[in-house]
Order: structure tokens, then sequence, then C-alpha cells
């Protein structure tokens, strides 16, 4: 295999070329503005897998942004296996907190900045140049390949499932393979057998039909800020504690091996807090840090406005106020039991004299795995062999919910084999990626498929 | 007197052109880009008090936006009446909710629409052009005559009363008159005598020190806007009271003869609600909507904003939120202690792993004065022969803190006389001025320099 990994080496240069020309297209699928723009991705990724090696190169149409679909199927009787990414990206915001324009890529001490460039341009891109690896290396590679890569993902996949429903045929392989979370830190890579679930919405709470001066009318009309507050803050208790009546109903326990397992990898709460530049951690009473973020679920505000926001003050009640939330969830919660929740006890809670409204915006169902697979043990071998450290096994506090999709309607192993870090800047802004994971992860997805094609199934 | 009142009539294409002039000017002194649109309207006001025959009109700077003030002082022996009004105007967004232009003043129906036609410039020219009729329709004026206009009032006047201090001579009079309040209502003119105070604060909250992605963080660290709204939502109780401690420590009690006279009032609670479009009212219980506006403390969020606000979903815990909230004080709270007060509470309840900050925008001292003066008695007869109705007494909700300011400096009755109406949308999109009150009003002004010019002093 010399000569594959020889090729990945000399390719780096190419590669990054590519890399960059990807991350330039602004394609943000969550503003209707950016709709060419994530077409253009789409177009480049088609022309990517050809130029790739892929015998077989799509776009498929759906009601918003279309599907690439790939394939090189020149190794009959050997398995087949399915690379899942996404060439959407999240929006910008704040745009002034980038120290470079988010798409205008740059390497600055081995890092690539760029919106895009972890979340998932470059995570999905290791496995298509892996391939172009083994074909331009030796003519062939060990396993057969699909690529399906989306360009929905940062809204909620909303279109992917049904293709999948229509297209199982088309999509048959023995093992389905994402690139979409975190290492456990530099140098030490991970595979991931959990994700927490999501529930997203938007709430508008509405007082009267207009603004109204808050001197002449405070004190006679509810204000809508107000009540949103309230309403906001009885989501929560003042101990981490989600508050929403029957929320923690459907919450699998916590296993005591894992949380020994958790126990024993290199975490330190210093580090964490430091890296993220947080005066305390804080969250539910009675779990660590990793059990927090990968095992329970939470709830946060991801936006809210209202009223006047500009320089100096102006003494309005405002006639509305919004706010978005969202809650991560954990098996067995389900989106639409939760949203179902939140909205009775808003109902519940909410004052006659506003009208409040509440939109789900995307949701998402958690997903666990089995630790115990030959699919992850040759993943295991094969990150170790690209990066020289025995990849640990994690659970993941983000959303992948197209995940619980696929392992529900392919029924094979899933492997999370993730090549980001957890300070990649992820719907932050300065995302990038290093540069080492992105090489270190084409050699890890081209050895998988070694490993891969030799697992006895 | 006919000679006036005919003056008043004959003139009313002339000071609609002028008030339209002055309309044209977006005097917005909350905004820093709109400093020199301020001068200009200052300047606007200078040549139309000379041009309404006052013998002196001049700029004084202050650090920030100038202060205005012309006189005429022909009457010797006769009483001197000064007036008291402010060129600036509050900041116009939601742009999107205006029907017309802000900036851009149109008759409809009787009415005259933009940004500061009712408050204060349609109403401070009313006076203005009232010393102009006597002037121009009998050679004088029967009583001496100082106008004191600033461009500082929407930001709480920070260099009026330092201006007031150091000009005591200059500014000497026997009686001040204001007209920055409404009528009771259409047709029906009021006297005001109390004005709420306000303490107006702007509150920072910041978490991590950059966004973080929701699922990978959420549960391990405090969200920002979460805390937020927690803290936002403590300082009321779910019963319209503010629950900051001592925070009606100094609160007054309503005497029940301004119960009983409040009672006798024209005032339907049914009309009201519907008037603002309201679904219902809310308020402090124990108290009916007027003594809640009128002589009863509150706080109102009046802008909030934090993290994610744009179309979609973005999954982001921010690192900061912020909200600007504002309190209506009665005697004998004051903004310092109120603002203390808020800070001790917010210090009290903040978790540890956030930190605040908390800035003080503007203050005001409410004020009350006696019903029982000579000047508020002349001013009821020229309002009657004014509008053909008794005028009723009433206090304002909103505030005016140089009121105070000029009570405790000049130490003279002060007489507010609003020309406005309550559904005149003061700092709200289609701001109004009803144009018969702006005719009435500056024959109600020429009619008081007459009443007052026989008070027996």
């Amino acid at each position: 295999m010399a000569s594959v990994t020889g090729y990945v080496r000399r390719a780096r240069p190419t590669h990054l070329r590519q890399f960059k020309e990807l991350l330039r297209i602004p394609s943000v699928s969550t503003d209707s503005r950016h709709a060419g723009d994530v077409r253009r991705a789409a177009e480049w990724v088609r022309r990517r897998l050809k130029s790739a090696g892929c015998t077989k190169s799509e776009l498929h149409e759906t009601p918003k942004h279309p599907i690439v679909y790939g394939e090189w199927l020149g190794a009959p009787g050997a398995p087949t296996m399915l690379v899942y990414g996404h060439y959407d990206v999240q929006p910008v915001d704040p745009l002034e907190l980038w120290s470079t324009p988010p798409f205008e890529p740059v390497v600055r001490d081995g890092k690539i900045f760029a919106r895009g460039a972890s979340d998932n341009k470059g995570q999905f891109l290791a496995h298509v140049n892996a391939l172009e690896a083994h074909l331009q290396s030796h003519g062939g590679c060990p396993v057969n390949l699909k690529f399906l890569i989306e360009g929905e993902e940062e809204i909620g996949s909303p279109n992917l499932d049904a293709f999948i429903a229509r297209n199982r045929k088309r999509l048959a392989c023995d093992v389905a393979v994402v690139s979409d979370s975190a290492m456990f830190a530099k140098g030490l890579p991970a595979i991931c057998y959990g994700l927490r679930g999501l529930a997203y919405l938007e709430v508008q709470v509405r007082g009267t039909d207009r603004d109204l001066h808050s001197g002449s009318f405070g004190g006679a009309v509810i204000n809508p800020a107000n009540a949103l507050v309230s309403l906001l803050a009885s989501l929560k208790d003042n101990r981490g504690r989600v508050a929403v009546p029957g929320f923690y109903e459907r919450v699998r326990r916590l296993r005591p091996a894992e949380r020994k397992a958790f126990a024993r990898l290199p975490h330190s709460d210093t580090r964490y807090k430091r890296s993220i530049g947080a005066p305390e951690l804080y969250g539910e009473a009675g779990y660590t840090t990793l059990e927090r973020i990968w095992t329970r679920p939470t709830l946060d505000i991801n936006g809210i406005w209202g009223g006047f926001t500009g320089e100096g003050a102006k003494t309005v009640i405002p006639a509305e106020a919004h706010a978005k939330i969202s809650m991560r969830l954990v098996p067995d919660q389900t989106p639409k039991e939760i949203a179902r929740k939140v909205r009775a006890h808003f109902r519940k809670t909410v004052p006659r004299s506003v009208r409040i409204s509440v939109r789900e915006l995307h949701g998402g169902a958690a997903w666990v795995t089995s630790t115990d697979q030959p699919a992850l043990r040759a993943a295991e071998r094969a990150l170790e062999r690209a990066f020289g450290r025995k990849p640990v096994l994690v659970r993941e506090g983000g959303s992948i919910p197209i995940v619980a999709d696929l392992d529900r309607r392919l029924k094979v192993p899933m492997v999370l084999m993730g090549l980001g870090l957890n300070d990649d800047n992820l719907h932050a802004p300065d995302e990038k990626m290093e540069l080492d994971n992105f090489y270190r992860g084409i050699a890890a997805s081209a050895f998988l498929m070694e490993e891969l094609a030799v697992v006895r199934r």
C-alpha cells in the first residue's frame, strides 16, 4: 500500500486547491438568497466525484437543494461502503467576528479557515480523495463506493429521508461511513457511537397590534418581551434541568459501564473550560461534563429579538418579541413528542393578554448503536494506521439526524469517524480544519476501504 | 382679540408649511449619524424664533446638541412666560411599519404624519406661532416671552440642567409652559400636574468568549441568553408587580381624593383596549388603568437581542445577550436609587458562570405639583376658550425629566398643556398630530398669554 500513501502525499497541493475551490462557494442552505450558490456547490461536488473516478455522478432534484449521488462499483464480490456527507454550510453571522472573510479560505498555522471547512466540506472530501488515491495508485479500489452528499443538512435534511426510501436499491451497501463529528482531541482519533437528536422551535409573542410608548402605556398593558422572557425562563430550573413537564420521561438511564468508559477518557474540565473561554462550566447536577453533552438532553436559546436594539434608549413597548430555542434529545425522546410537550407547557403558562405562536423549524431523532461490531473494529484499525494512535469510543452532543434515518432505512453498521476537532468553531466565526487531519483523514479512509474488504461479514 | 384669532386663521397655510419644513429634518438625537441633522433643526428653530418676532435668538453649544434660546421682552412690567420644548425626535425603526416615510410629512384626513409631529415639533411651534400672532395682529404681546428649545430630550436632556443652572438670570420668569403631553381625548383638553420619572438601563450578559455549537457544548456551559431571560423574568412577578427588593419603598400612596377625581374622568377600558389593539389589559392588581399609568411605577423591556435572529435555524450558543430595560418612576423614587437596587438584585441573582454588565443610559425624576395655582386657572381658561370645553386635570405616564429640573431650578409654577392625543403614535410608526389641535393650540397659547397678563401674582 505504499503506493496509496505515496499518492495521498503527492496529491496534497491538488487536494488543497480543490478543497479551497469548494470552500469559496457560499452554500448557506438556510438562507434563500444563497440558493444559487448551494446549487453551484452541488454541481462542483458532482464534477469532483466524476474526476475522482466515480463511474456515475448525478444531481437529484428535491423541493429545495439537490442531492449529489456518485458511485464506483468496480469491485464485484467486495463489500460496498456508502459515504454520507453534506456540501451545505451554516450561516456566517456575526460576520464582524471573523478574522478573514468566511468564503475566502486562508491557511494559517497549518489550519484552513473558512465556513464549512470542518463542517462538512473537508470531511467528506477526504473520502472522495481516498477513492481517487486507490484508483490512481493501483487502478482499483478494495471496496465498492457510493457517495450520498446532500445540501440540506444544516436545515434538518427535510428531503433526504424520502430520497433514501425511494432509492433503497441504489443505496444498498454493507456499511455506511459518516465523517461529520470530532476527534477526541488533537492527535487522538475517535469513533462515535451515539448522537443527540434535535427539536428546534421558533416562538413569537404578540401583545398589542403596534409598538406603544412605554411612558404613556407602561403598566396598563402586557409587554410581549417581558412575557417572552418569563415563558423562556420557565423552560429551565436554576439547576440546569429542563422544566417542561414530562421532558425526561423517555430518557434512557446511563449504563454504569458507559460512565466508567467516559471517566477513563483524557478529559479535563479545566482545559475544556479554558478552551472555550468560559468563566465556569454549568450544567445538570449529578453528571460529568462528557455525560452532560453526550447523554443528557438540554435546552438552549439560540436567538432572541424584539423591540429597540439600536444605539441609545428608545422607550417603547414592542408589539412583538421572538426567540429561537432548541432542545438536544437523547434516546428515546422524539422531536415530535418533545415539541408537543413544549407547546402544551407554553399554552398552560402564557398569560391571556398575549398571543403566542410556535413554529417547528426542524427536528431529528437521537441515535445510539452497539460498540461491538466488526465494521467499528475495521475503522479502529484504519484510524490507528493513519493517526498512529488507537481511537477512543465516544458519543457526540451534536445531531446528525440523517444518521438515525440511514440506520433505520439501510439496516447496516454505521461508522462515524470524525476528522474535526472540538475547537474547529463549527457554526461560529473562524471555522477551520486542521490540514493534518484532512490529509490523515484521506489516508484513514483509504485504509478503511482496505480493512473493510477483509472483514468477515 | 378678534385680530389675534383672525391672524391665526389666516396664517394657517404658512404655519403648516413651516411645520412641514421642520418635520423634514430627521433630528434623531439618539443616533450619532444624525448629528448634522439635529444641528440643522436647531438652526431652523433659531431662524423661526427670529422670524416670529423674537428680539434675541441664539444657539448655545453643549457637548452634544445645541440648545436654542429666544426672547421677546417688549412688555415691561408684565409677567414673563417661558416656553420649554424640544426639536429632537425619537428613532424611526421599525421603518417598514410606516405607511409613508417618517421624514416626508403628509396630511391625511386632517392629521399630519411624520416623526416628531406631535413629539414635539408641532407642540412647541404652537407657542412660537402664538407670539407671532400677537405681534403681527396688534404690534405687541401681553406678556414677555422666553423660549428654551433643546435637542436632547429624547436622550434624557444630559446637558440642559447645567445650562439652566448657569443661566438662571437669563431664564428668570413667572411661569413656565410645556406642551409635550396629551389632551385627555379628542376635543377634551387637559392640564397635566404629574409626570412619571425614568431609569433606563442596558444589560449585557456574557458567557464564553465566542459563539459555541449548541450540539457540541449544549448542557455543559451556561447559555447567556438563557441566563438573561431568567434575570429579566426575575424583575417582575406574575401579577404585574416589580420584584426588585425595595422598589416600592419610596412610592407615595395615592390620595383618595385623587382616585375619586380619576374615576370621574370619561375613561373606558374597553375603548382604551380597542384603541391600542390589545387583546386584554394587564397590570398591577388593585389599581385602575389610569392609576396604573399615572401614579404607579413599572418596568418594561424596551429591547432584547442575542444569538441568531435571521431566517431559519442556527444551532448556536451565543457568546452574549443584551437587553434594554426601563422603569417608570413616581414620587419619591429617584433614578439613581432605583438603578442601584436593580444592580444589587442582578448581582445577587446572576449565576457565577456568566459576567454581567449594566449601563445607565438615562434617568429623570418624577414630578407632581399642586393643582391649586393661579397659573393653572389661567391655562384652564385659555384652553376652554380655544377648544370650547373646560380642560380636565390629569397626570401623565410618560417622563419629561426636564420638568422636574425646571421646577427645582426656576421655582415658578409649571403649566403643562398638552396638544397631542394618546393615539398620536409617539415613539412608534406613523406618528401624527391632528392639525385641528395644532391650530387650536396656537390660539390657546395666544389666549394663555392674555390670561397670564391679568393673573394676580
